[in-house]
């Protein structure tokens, strides 16, 4: 890897090199509305290939999109009663518009389970209508104090199902089905492994039954929630009056289910494998997923050299759909090139010099590190190899750096010790207490990430609460977050 | 054709039969917020498509998607003088977030100029910067007194391209490749005749120097305005201090173009190709192109007779990538599933009966009319053919449509009966005067769509000015429009 790139280094100021890391790529600028971004065409990109992966992850599920008003009437949030304690304080509110003062305020959407179950009610009679699996693609405003980029900004994108179904056990199905999706997305789309399980009742959405979360833990060793998924159990349904008969004629409240990711997966994909000079994008999720540089000094060697060029890259989108790019950039030396394709988290680099032509190869750099020769016959194979291989490194490496910082059987010292000092993931015992999780949080700014599902569970089971030593009601993973 | 839709027909009330051919539809449905409408399922699948398309096309001409703020300060508005007389008095502002009053007022973006252009300003510093070629795919506001599904609504959905360069001609170059773009998707894809030109100043968008259009003619005789694109000239450059140095040095304004096509678009198609039955989508934007309707008695037919939809479903998804649905539904006679297929539009359905079966066919039923056996032997080449004779007979009526109610050289009397009687198009000389132009509209409810392109234009020209007998500048076309 290039030195001198002039971004701190993360061990010196994380915060400083992820704002560094995103401006020096042009993923986004800051705009001059308060909390507000610009989505820059690179950073774009990477969520243009977020969303279209999810989309075919959905559809394939059964879900069908559409969009409802961005504008939500005010008295419309306040029909179900943890909704609006949640939401309320962080919405922004048109009062004037066409040059007149509102009669009722609109709230712009913070989030749509209210305007979205108005309409299930008018689209909902019988069980042949159910379930009924709508995703929407939009814009949401939460006014946040303090914004990052990426990670919490005022006004974000973002995807959000909202789904109808006869029972609970179907909605839990669902809620699970999705979560189940959010994590595959997560491991083999962004190469970003994650944790799965159940929010406790402080952590759920605001208005929820009971809340899923996919969690991911980044190189400073603070926790991402990247993904969640609500069993809204009938709160909705009840609030805007939701029915539908049933096959036996009676009649019933639906229940729902809502679930949704963010633009806020961008700032996990830079924090989970960006390093010193720059970000990373996983093969599948990078823009540009080979950059071809030509190398010549003479005009005979730039035709021998560019010819080879447009031939490798014909035959790479042709044949595996490969996103190449060809960098041929006059007044420019290929070492300022190789800088900015770096920044930029471009996976593999292919030089292409007269020599290296001339012995029928061109040399690979690897993002991640590693130069090699590959020759042009059957360079696509190689190139797709390579990709892949890529891709499976980087989802290797955060687990393991993961694993690095997760503790299991934490002990109340294990836990604060961990806290103050390097973070990561603390595994224990939780009795369940609301008081002694608030008490955590407090002294620690540590929260639960989750319960954790089966699979990411310690055993033997921890027998005691790892804070006030009561017995333990379930394991929790605790982390300072995002 | 089926009879019997419960719809309005169209000769009895078009904007009735508009209505109800969307509600029967399921493509979009009123809202409980003044003025905005829920996609429907049914109706996104077609915008998604529609997207797509419009996507690739501003792709393979250099342009890459970027997202700016929903909200814009509201002194930006102010930066470009034209534009806030035209946007003001439209506009929804948010006054109060996050509990609090704002000290400035923020407006809901109703087009993105002053937004995007404040980031260009930053952005561009040199001639090397230059053309700068950035599209956003969003939604926008505008307070709109009468509202109509797709055509007119406070919030809708639509892209927005932004361009910086360097010269007049290159923005105007730019301004032109953006309406062939729109007018190759109006046509190719949505099978939609449209004329191309100039817009009088009076038309013209609200700051921009020229403005070009696509328009069509729906089947009332009224004109639809069905996508604009603006040189901006140097307007917003001055407003918002967008400089870049020139190659030998100096300091100059950037020149802008700025282009949108929007969810009315569904509404043009509805209105392009509807029939008394439904909707008819044209094949390439059918999210459903061919439905199978499986027809049985016995549980032995049903068994031969899915087995055929579903390896036929298969060889037309694999083969030709065509949207096939097989309708299994239970419960439900083919009769029902015929009307319901047609309401939606579906351009092809295939008939699969127990005796078609035995000798080796299907029964195809376009949505156009006629009805035909096709051998399951080449199915898949026999339906891509029928779907593509389907796209080519959509356009063709619709040209033939528009041309039968398009009149050349009208008089002043032409004129009054055309726009008093049938409607369509009235092709005249024009002297130029906005007086006059205000006039025509005051008595007759007519404006000139455009100042044809040199395709569309009369020869030998018209020499007098149809309205007042001056001589002509240029000829004009006037509709009344939506």
């Amino acid at each position: 890897m290039s030195s001198g790139s002039g971004i701190t280094p993360r061990a010196k100021d994380f915060s400083a090199w992820y704002n560094e890391v995103i401006m020096k790529a042009e993923l986004a600028d800051y705009s001059p509305v308060r909390g507000c971004m610009v989505i820059r065409p690179n950073g774009y990109a990477i969520w243009e290939l977020m969303q279209r992966a999810l989309d075919d992850m959905f559809k394939a599920t059964g879900h069908r999109n559409a969009y409802f008003p961005l504008f939500i009437p005010q008295s419309f949030l306040s029909k179900e009663a943890e909704h609006v304690e949640g939401f309320a304080p962080e919405v922004a509110v048109v009062t004037h518009a066409g040059g007149k003062e509102l009669e009722e305020p609109l709230v712009v959407r913070p989030t749509s389970e209210t305007i979205i179950y108005a309409m299930y009610a008018k689209w909902i009679q019988s069980y042949r209508d159910l379930p009924l699996l709508i995703n929407q693609w939009a814009n949401v405003v939460r006014w946040e104090l303090r914004t990052r980029l990426f990670l919490r900004t005022t006004e974000f994108l973002w995807q959000e199902g909202h789904t109808a179904h006869a029972d609970e056990a179907d909605a839990e199905r669902e809620t699970l089905l999705i979560l189940g999706v959010y994590r595959r997305f997560a491991e083999e789309w962004m190469a970003m492994p994650v944790l799965t399980g159940r929010k406790t009742d402080s952590e759920k959405f605001a208005g929820a039954l009971r809340t899923y979360a996919i969690e991911a833990m980044m190189q400073d060793n603070k926790a991402l929630q990247a993904g969640t998924s609500h069993n809204l159990g009938q709160n909705f349904a009840k609030g805007f009056d939701v029915k539908y008969q049933t096959a036996a004629g009676g009649l019933e409240y639906v229940w729902n289910t809502s679930w949704g990711v963010s633009t806020r997966l961008v700032g996990g994909l830079i924090m989970t494998h960006g390093d010193d000079v720059g970000i990373i994008c996983p093969p599948k999720l990078a823009p540009v997923q080979v950059v071809m540089v030509p190398i010549y000094k003479t005009d005979t060697e730039k035709a021998a050299v560019l010819e080879v060029c447009e031939k490798s890259a014909a035959a790479m989108r042709g044949i595996a759909n490969i996103r190449v790019e060809i960098d041929m950039r006059e007044n420019m030396k290929p070492g300022a090139k190789y800088y900015e394709h770096e920044a930029r988290g471009v996976p593999l680099r292919l030089e292409v010099g007269p020599r290296d032509v001339g012995q029928g190869v061109v040399t690979a750099a690897k993002r991640t590190g590693g130069k090699m020769p590959i020759p042009l016959t059957g360079l696509v194979g190689e190139v797709q190899q390579i990709l892949d291989q890529i891709q499976r490194e980087l989802f290797e490496k955060a687990k393991q750096r993961r694993e690095q910082v997760s503790r299991r059987n934490v002990t109340k010292e294990d836990f604060l010790a961990q806290m103050n000092g390097e973070g990561g993931f603390a595994y224990g015992g939780f009795c369940g207490s609301g008081k002694d999780e608030a008490e955590i949080k407090e002294q620690t700014k540590a929260t639960i990430r989750v319960l954790p599902d089966e699979e990411f569970q310690t055993h033997p089971a921890p027998t005691t609460c790892m804070w006030c030593g009561a017995p333990s009601k379930t394991e929790a993973v605790w982390a300072k977050a995002y």
